[in-house]
Formats: structure tokens, C-alpha cells, sequence
């Protein structure tokens, strides 16, 4: 398969520094003031599963609850007012753009279509972008009760615990982690389902734990990567964060189109050696 | 696909009604007697999750933790306190057999694998046979806080609350539903791989809830149905009564083997016009 790397993460890679000289109390201070916002936003995703809800379909075919909209408005007023200068990208709403080097990015409920049939593997995604990278990332899992963020240089943390992701010692190890993947028609709408299928008959144990459920399993080492294709910035920033905070890899082996709003991006993220045998495995799939 | 029937079980069916004249009053006084059993059973799963366990591999490459045997011991002691007489086939121990109309079955978690890996997504299941079929069954998933259980003319209840499974109305929207579907390796060892993959190819969402996670949803009607391949008689006997007495439809498309302790079991469960959706499907298989 005719692959392009578009972009590797580990931590304390060289090109992030250069990138950002930001303090990290400043990531601190950020960090603090976001939290109680995706407190809030929780309370409303679990009162809205208590009462019920609304949802319709979206041109392309995927769910939108009221929900989605009420926890990407409730973000967006709150960070307008908290960092009036900085942009805004967010799934449901057009972006707010601003001439800032910062940038947020909103996933009110990541896994509509899980959390419409009320199966509690979905979550809010809000990450931030300094010149284009991500510095900060929150996952909240309300229906697993776990809470994961950090921010470069302050460590990876879920329900207050830091994660420390252990690598494999060696290859041999690979066959009993749990591999993660998206649904197989993200694959197909990237033109790849090969690489779907192919995962699925090399890997003894190829899981599909769709959205940020996945990524989060891959940032905590529960499973030993995941792969998501056909992803958009709001998808996956917080993930490329968080995973490399605790010591694991981050690799982007597509990124597609012109500006961070419309761009889709295919990630694998995890354990290093996981993240490495995925992608020789991909480079081996014939174009 | 040459296909045998193994047996259909939907609510009321007369089979089950001759085969079981039980009354009802016996099987509250069962499910109110074991169901304190699994509430200890949780309180050792949760414990060990916080304290660490050890695991090592079966001979059949899958993991076993010294919690599963831990909660098999429990199981089987408090049962056969309280039903000296009855028989208990369990997944880690040998048969307790007895000259009984009744049979306890134990899968003390099912989803080691994901216990292992602290996916939260395993659970334990214990059912009651009575002449061979399950006329009581409980599920509790731990990780998930939830509890689901239920007996033959009792209905079938999640925490407290009675769940009554709503069938499609009509076949086109089989495609908005989520498939639960077992782990690949389970259909590979069935001697079944295109099974899997035919249905991952034909239905727009399938995903992999290995083991009770995905019958429980199918029970509840989160998914339209599970398709699980190769399990044993503890894997399933509680998913047969749940999901009947929830109203949905079980089918067994094979049943393999001399006894209950050894037969291997082909099974779809959830919404009736979902799993009819999905018996054609596997019609449509060439052999």
C-alpha cells in the first residue's frame, strides 16, 4: 500500500518543541478552567440518556441527537468567554475562526450512533491547538465513568491517576494484546477497507471499539494500538496528546485536504511496537 | 451455508411451556437466593481490579485469572449450600454431576480476555437448567454496573428495571441498527470465518461485543442482535431465557456435541426480525 507518513508523534519529539514555547503553566491554567466545563457537559449528556431525546440523520447518513448540539453550544459559550481571542472548530457548528495561534477543538458526543442506541462507549472530545499542534486534550467517557486529559509536558491523567503506558519488551508479545479499530465503514469511506480486513485475518484479536472508547483503551495501554481511519481534527487531537503524554506513539498516515476544518486524517495510536507492526503491516497491503 | 436448526426459542413458545411446568413462585425463590451470590461475586471482581491479579494461559491459548477460579469457588460452594441436590457445570472446574432435573451453569467471567486487558466489558453469567433448558439466567457486568436477570414467566429485568424489547416495525431498518458480533477467532475455530466476514461486508455497522457485553446489549435492544459463534452451554443458557422473556427471539443454529459440558453452540439473539435478518444471511452462504 502506497502510504505517505504524514506525521509521527513520541514523546518529547523534537519538531513539537520547536513548535511550542508555551509555558507549561499556561497549559495548567488552561486545563483548570476546562475541566468544569466538561463536568457540566456531562451532567447534560446524563440527564438527557435519564429523560431521552431527540435524533435525526445527517446528509451523510449518520445520527445528530439534540444532545450533540446542546454540549457542542455549552462548550463553545464557554470558551468564547473564557478565550475570546481563540478559534473554534467543532463537529455540528461552522468554525469560529480567529487570527490566533490557538485553536479549540470540539466533539460534543464522539459515537452518536452508540450513544442514540444507548450503548456506553461514546464521549465529549475538547482538545487545543498551538499553531496547528495539539497541546491539551480531554476525553470524558460519561458512560464509563473515566475522565482522561493532559497536556504536553503535564503527563496524561484519568480519574486523577497518571497514565504510564509500557511498551512491549519484544514482537513476540504482539498476538495477545488487543488490537482496536474503527468501524469498517470509515474504512470503506477512506477507500480502504482492505486495510480492515486485512487487520482483521493477521491479528488474532482485532476489536472494533469505535471512537474515542478505542483511542481511549489505546492513550490507558488496554489495548495495544488503535486504528482509526477517516478521521477529522476534532476526532483525534486530543488522542495525539494524550497517548504520547503517557508514552506511547502517535502516527498519522494520511492527512488529506486543505485546512484543519475539512482535512481527514488516519491514525494509529498506542504501545510502540503495536503502533510499528500495524504500519509494516499496512505498507505490506498491495496498492 | 447447509444450516441445521438447532432450536428457536421465542416467548411462549409451546415447546418450552410442556417441557416445564416449574412454577413460577419456585423460580422467584431461586433468582432471590442466587442473586446475593453474584453481588459477592462483583465485590471480588471489583476488589481484585483495584488490587491487581495474577493470570497465565490456558492450553487453548486463552487467558485464565486467579479471579475467574476465585469466583467459579464462590459460585459453585454458596450453590451447593443452598440446592444440595442439583448438578453445576462451570467453566474452570469439572462437572458437579446429579441424578437432578436441575443444572446450575457458571461462567465465573466471561471476557477474560478483556478482564485481563481491564477492558470493562466482561461479566458473570449463571443460569439455571431445568430438563436441559434455561429457565433462569443473570448476567452482571461489573465493569459497567449492570446487572441484568430474569426467569421463565418473571420477565427480564436490567437494575431494577423491567426491559421489554421493541421488534423493527419493518426490514428497512435492519441497516440503522448496530450488529453485535463475537471475536473473528471464535468463527475461525468454528471452522466459520466467512460467516464473519460476510456479515461485516453486508451490514453497514457490525461490531465485535465479544462475550456477554454484546448478548446484553442484544437483550436490551442497544443492538439489533448478537451473532456468537462456538460457545459453550455457560456462555449462553442465560441469554436464552433473558432474551425471550424480553421478548426478543434466540436462535441456535448449531448444536454440537454428546453432552451439555461438551456441545459447542451457534447462537443469534436479539430483535426477532434482526435475527431473521440474519439466519437468511447465513442461508445465502455457499458451503
Amino acid at each position: 500500500m502506497d502510504m505517505t507518513l504524514a506525521g509521527e508523534t513520541t514523546p518529547g519529539s523534537g519538531s513539537n518543541l520547536r513548535a511550542n514555547p508555551l509555558p507549561e503553566n499556561t497549559l495548567q491554567e488552561y486545563l483548570s478552567k476546562v475541566l468544569p466545563i466538561v463536568a457540566e457537559t456531562r451532567t447534560i449528556i446524563t440527564q438527557a440518556l435519564q429523560k431521552g431525546f431527540e435524533y435525526s440523520l445527517k446528509p451523510d447518513g449518520s445520527f445528530l441527537t439534540e444532545v450533540d448540539l446542546e454540549v457542542e453550544r455549552t462548550i463553545r459559550s464557554r470558551l468564547s468567554t473564557l478565550f475570546p481571542t481563540h478559534g473554534i472548530l467543532g463537529e455540528e457548528f461552522p468554525q469560529h475562526s480567529a487570527p490566533s495561534e490557538f485553536h479549540w477543538t470540539i466533539d460534543p458526543i464522539d459515537g452518536t450512533h452508540s450513544f442514540r442506541h444507548r450503548i456506553p462507549l461514546f464521549g465529549t472530545i475538547v482538545a487545543l491547538l498551538h499553531q496547528s499542534k495539539p497541546v491539551l486534550g480531554i476525553i470524558d467517557l460519561p458512560g464509563l465513568d473515566r475522565l482522561y486529559s493532559g497536556a504536553r509536558g503535564l503527563g496524561c491523567w484519568c480519574n486523577g491517576q497518571r497514565l504510564r503506558l509500557s511498551d512491549l519488551t519484544d514482537e513476540s508479545a504482539i498476538g495477545k494484546e488487543i488490537l482496536a479499530i474503527g468501524d469498517r465503514k470509515q474504512f470503506v469511506q477512506a477507500g480502504k477497507s482492505q486495510v480492515f480486513d486485512v487487520l482483521m485475518q493477521h491479528h488474532p484479536s482485532v476489536r472494533t471499539y469505535s471512537d474515542c472508547f478505542g483511542h481511549a483503551l489505546a492513550i490507558e495501554g488496554a489495548v495495544g494500538a488503535m486504528v482509526d481511519f477517516d478521521l477529522r481534527i476534532w476526532d483525534t487531537a486530543a488522542s495525539e496528546i494524550l497517548v504520547t503524554e503517557a508514552g506511547g506513539k502517535y502516527v498519522c498516515v494520511r492527512s488529506e485536504g486543505k485546512s484543519d476544518f475539512e482535512a481527514r486524517y488516519d491514525v494509529i495510536l498506542g504501545k510502540p511496537r503495536v503502533v510499528d507492526w500495524v504500519v509494516q503491516k499496512l505498507k505490506d497491503i498491495p496498492a
